[in-house]
C-alpha cells in the first residue's frame, strides 16, 4: 500500500483561509494540463475528513468526479447522503493499516488526517501545488508533531502559476 | 529601489527550529551550484535582523561573505563588533524607503523584517528555498498580517534537494 497526499497549499502553508473557503484559490487560475488526471488514474482508494467532504459536496455532481476510486469519509454521523461515499467512524491510521498492500490511497484532506499518519510515518509521498498567494491566517497543511521527518524531494514542477513538489518518504 | 528576500524554508514553512538552529538544514546537504553567487552580485544593500545577525557571527571570517554589499543589522544595541555592519535603530520600512531608487535591497531574515516590508506591499521579489523536512514546530518565515497577497511566479527551479520557487509583487 502507498499513502499519497496530492493537494494545493498558499505560499504561507496554508490549505484554506480561516472559514474553510478557498475563494483565493480560484482566483490563482486553473490550469490547463496538470498530473491530476494521470495522479487520479493511478489510485485505487480515497479518504477524506468530514469539512472536506461537506466542502466537495457543495459541487454539482461532486460524486462522477470520484468514480473509479472506493471513496470514504471519516466521520462520526451517517449522513453523506452520497451513494459512492462511506462514512468511517475511528481512527485513520488504524483504518489504514487494514487496507490491502496493493493498493494506492490518496489523503484528500485535511490537516487532522495528514497530521496523524505523518506521525506515525504512514505517508509515503506527497505531492503539493503551491499557489504564489499569501494569506496570512487559515487551515495550516502541517499540524504533525514536532519531529523532523526527512523526504526526498523527487520533481519540481510548474503549471501555470502553481509550484508542484513531489516528495518520497526517506 | 528592488527589496528581495532570498532564503530557506522547511517543508512546513520554518525558517529555522523553535531555538533558531540550522542544524536541519546542514544535514540536507550540501548544492554545489545554485543561483546565490548571481543573486549576491546583484545585491548593493543588505539587511538583517539581530539574531540573523548573532547567528551569522559565530561563522568564522563571516564577513568576508558580504564584501560587495553595504551591510545594515536593525537593532537598538551598538555592540555588534564588525567593521562592515552597520547598527540601525527604529523602523525597518522608515529605513528602506531612504534608500535609492537604484539599489537592489536583499532582506537576509527573518520574519521580524519580513512582515513588516511585506504588509506595507515593500517587497518587490521572494526567492524562496524549499527543503524536503518537516519540523512540525519553529520559527516561521511568514508572519505577516492576514490579507491576501498575490505574487507572480516566475520561475520554479531544482537545486539538488532544494526546490527553488522565484516570485515577483504583482
Amino acid at each position: 500500500m502507498s499513502v499519497y497526499f496530492y493537494g494545493c497549499i498558499s505560499l504561507d502553508g496554508y490549505l484554506a483561509d480561516k472559514n474553510h473557503q478557498l475563494k483565493w484559490l480560484d482566483e490563482t487560475g486553473t490550469v490547463e494540463e496538470t498530473g491530476y488526471d494521470d495522479f487520479y488514474s493511478r489510485m485505487d482508494i480515497i479518504i477524506m475528513g468530514r469539512k472536506t467532504f461537506d466542502f466537495i459536496a457543495g459541487i454539482k455532481n461532486f460524486e462522477s468526479f470520484y468514480e473509479t476510486t472506493d471513496n470514504y469519509v471519516m466521520t462520526h454521523r451517517n449522513d453523506l447522503n452520497a451513494e459512492t461515499f462511506t462514512p468511517v467512524s475511528g481512527d485513520i491510521t488504524e483504518f489504514i493499516k487494514e487496507i490491502s498492500e496493493d493498493k494506492n490511497v490518496w489523503i484528500v484532506g485535511g490537516n487532522t488526517l495528514l497530521a496523524p499518519l505523518l506521525d506515525d510515518d504512514l505517508m509515503d509521498t506527497l505531492i503539493i501545488q503551491i499557489a504564489p498567494v499569501l494569506l496570512g491566517d487559515g487551515i495550516p497543511l502541517f499540524t504533525q508533531q514536532e519531529i523532523t521527518k526527512r523526504f526526498t524531494l523527487k520533481e519540481t514542477k510548474q503549471y501555470g502559476q502553481f509550484a508542484e513538489l513531489v516528495l518520497d518518504r526517506m
